[in-house]
């Protein structure tokens, strides 16, 4: 698959956009959903950014019943459902979801940029984001929510634009890539890019690059949960133990081909690389002297939620976070969940979230 | 490229060979090296058991000068080079190293077995090795000496003929492989299978399936390493500035890039898939109600040593086959190495090991 079309809103920006890289996007089209009523006053507005899979779907509505990616955080009881809130889910831009992305056309040629379009960084997401939320009239401080990419770019909107930030919840967010997820990422890439359906991006949906995409997807999936989880729930179990010693023997590959089959159903190829390589060009230091300094000015209150199993943000590196935010005078808190699910924790202990928002939330 | 030749020596058996799957080889042929002489008494042999990409080549010698994979435990000073040892490493059958494997001439059809190449087992590899041995004339116990899948092997040896092992020492062996390596080692295969060049194994020098081995050799180095060596040698390091928002951009990228070239330079990909599967089918206890059942009858004395940053095999993996060795009464301890390079340190840390190999050998 190319593109995804949910049944999201639009928002369209005629102007051009200028890029961080210099490139400039003739407008933008972001496609986003929303929950509960702006209040009279314009200050409930909860502003989800999404991860490296996501879309504007963070949950179920009259508009799309199907579950969202958040959906957990939208149960009944939860404290977003609590009818306080009006809750914003926009589709970042180089997105899949119906946001201007590599499979948008590009109106200089009338085929998808594919390749050509130019890579976007995390501060251009949030730059997209702002206009955005200007455009439907937000102009109070919001509160921001976000896990992985989604905590990555919260972290950006607080350094560059704090007053707009009332409060943050940052969930398996690091203060920056570092050698060893980028190197997980760019061999995610690798399987995308040496993939001769690939062609330099300019695949069809008949000539898919879907080896390439589900392997990805597969290393993706290995790092997003724990090694405990993957033996407690799988350990030696076999699919067929006629097949002894063939290949696929083992449940655990029969449930990551499943991953991997779903995700190409679901993803574009061309916006994974885009993303991914936004999150290798992370470092919320970069071109100060310290973690700390680009928060020097930040009025929100945030929480941090680090996962005690999770390998690719591990709870030392939201302590350094925690300790720099600390150190410019921000107020923050840090709490460590307990989950056997990694990195997807994030995702996945919505009981655990909810109860941290609903207290964070009551007392902001 | 298909099959490496060192100058190895070579041992043959004419006799078929029969595997656990039920199939059989029409005779093996086995490479290996030796350092040191055998004593009169016939009791002073050390074999080493080498890992997935290795070979009979451990250390260097007169023969072939270049330095072997275990060099470090071949330095001057090393307890392995006192003289008072006849060392022996043979490449194991399904290798690309001089001994029959995927790319060794099928004699029923005059071109190599590839795919067809039965597949074979941990246990096959010892079986194999124990004819070579008595072909040499070797009938005291012996030494054994091996990481990873070297150790895995010396734990099957140690169960079924206990009487011919009397030292064992195992770097990085878990006692079983579960979901989490499986899973890791099952998407290095997809890597190498889910490339056209593969042609299901029949591939030549010419189209070779160097982009799925180069990224199945990636995500296993990756995984070798521990995220704090990959975060401290490589960090956010850029190869070239100006390529700020190309992809290839971080010397991390560098360095798997030529650690994959360097791989396919000397690997062959059926080997890797007949080796990564062994290893999955990996569980000393299979059979048996415990881990401890198959060993109550090993007089060997046993030396494990783990790796604190083992990502691979936790130190708590190999405290669990240390209770179960005690608990089987054999004579067995447990170090934990110190060390920032994770499951590789097996091979890199030589000064440790060989501190530790100088206690057991004299001790013993």
């Amino acid at each position: 698959m190319v593109a995804q079309s949910l049944p999201a809103k639009k928002w369209r920006l005629q102007d051009d956009f200028s890029l961080e890289s210099g490139a400039t996007l003739p407008g933008l089209e972001i496609a986003y959903e929303t929950w509960g009523r702006l209040s009279p006053e314009g200050d409930n507005v909860v502003v989800i950014l999404h991860a490296l899979s996501g879309s504007s779907h963070a949950f179920s509505s009259e508009e799309n019943p199907e579950p969202g990616w958040w959906e957990g955080l939208w149960d009944e009881g939860a404290p977003l459902r609590s009818g306080k809130y009006h809750i914003i889910c926009a589709n970042s831009i180089g997105g899949c979801y119906g946001t201007t992305g590599p499979s948008s056309i590009n109106p200089d040629t009338g085929a998808p940029y594919a390749a050509d379009f130019p890579q976007v960084t995390l501060r251009d997401m949030i730059e997209a984001q702002r206009l955005f939320l200007a455009g439907l009239g937000i102009d109070k401080p919001v509160t921001l929510l976000g896990g992985s990419m989604g905590g990555m770019l919260i972290l950006h909107w607080m350094c560059e634009h704090p007053e707009e930030v009332g409060r943050a919840i940052c969930l398996a967010t690091p203060p920056r890539s570092e050698g060893f997820t980028i190197a997980l990422r760019s061999i995610q890439r690798d399987a995308i890019l040496s993939d001769p359906r690939y062609r330099q991006g300019r695949y069809s949906e008949e000539e898919f690059p879907e080896d390439g995409l589900s392997l990805a997807r597969k290393i993706g999936m290995i790092t997003y949960r724990s090694p405990a989880e993957f033996n407690q729930r799988f350990g030696r179990d076999v699919k067929d133990p006629r097949n002894h010693f063939s290949e696929g023997l083992y449940e655990v590959q029969s449930y990551l081909d499943h991953q991997g089959k779903k995700f190409v159903a679901r993803f574009d190829p061309n916006t994974y690389l885009y993303f991914s390589r936004a999150m290798d060009l992370f470092d919320i230091s970069d071109g100060h002297d310290s973690v700390a300094a680009p928060f020097s000015s930040c009025p929100a209150k945030v929480l941090l939620l680090a996962i005690n199993s999770d390998f690719l943000v591990p709870p030392a590196h939201m302590s350094e976070l925690h300790e720099a935010l600390a150190e410019a005078g921000v107020d923050v808190s840090l709490h460590v969940m307990d989950s056997i699910h990694g990195h997807d924790a994030f995702l996945l202990e919505a009981d655990q979230i909810n109860a941290h928002l609903t207290c964070f939330l009551q007392s902001a």
